[in-house]
């Protein structure tokens, strides 16, 4: 049986792979994609294919971790964008034929920590996966 | 039979209501709480109670979504601090006895759509949950 884990796995595989063909048999036709950080959306397995497709750079995504159950999933993923590494956070929803139909995304950049909690926190170096 | 699912929603529960002790209840003694953003970490239960305990502002946390499996899971939570919203995204591992060991948190903020993919996407408001 194919579990929702399966399913993230093979998505990042096939989008690092570049293997379109196989990444859109991944796809709910209707799906939606989600970035709430730029509140942007893309509708549309035919849309979010050419946005993965025209993604400028040369992109790397290497899975961090997949944790999820039923229907649902999440995932962080490194990815290296011109020697660059940023973390990616992913939200999947499934459809009944176990399709990817939502994708909620969220990508965390580095900032400087808030004074006032020297006395708990120690800072490492380099930055992990 | 308690579910790592059951074990984040109490936490976040939890911790909405400055319930401490009950907090403290789910965390394992020597955990650690990791912020790649910041490159900050927090070792041991006291510590990162002291550090929550201790959070400025009036803040709040509501959960928009926990999915995992066995020992990991991740949860989505919507914080609000004083009137402004922003999500939240944590990572979980539980130790043999189901308490909290490792958390990995990401704190993502707004950021303006880079440019070349306005025929693909629709930009939203107000921000998602």
């Amino acid at each position: 049986m194919t579990t929702v884990e399966d399913t993230v796995l093979a998505y990042w595989d096939a989008c690092e792979a570049r293997d379109w063909e196989r990444f859109a048999t991944l796809l709910a036709d209707d799906m939606v994609y989600h970035l709430p950080q730029t509140r942007e959306r893309i509708r549309g397995r035919a849309a979010f294919l050419r946005f993965n497709q025209e993604y400028p750079g040369d992109w790397h995504l290497a899975v961090t971790r997949v944790t999820g159950d039923g229907r649902q999933a999440a995932s962080w993923v490194t990815s290296t964008l011109d020697g660059v590494e940023q973390p990616a956070v992913s939200f999947f929803d499934l459809d009944e034929a176990g399709r990817i139909k939502v994708v909620t995304e969220f990508w965390p950049e580095p900032y400087e920590p808030p004074a006032g909690r020297e006395h708990l926190v120690e800072r490492y170096d380099p930055a992990p996966r």
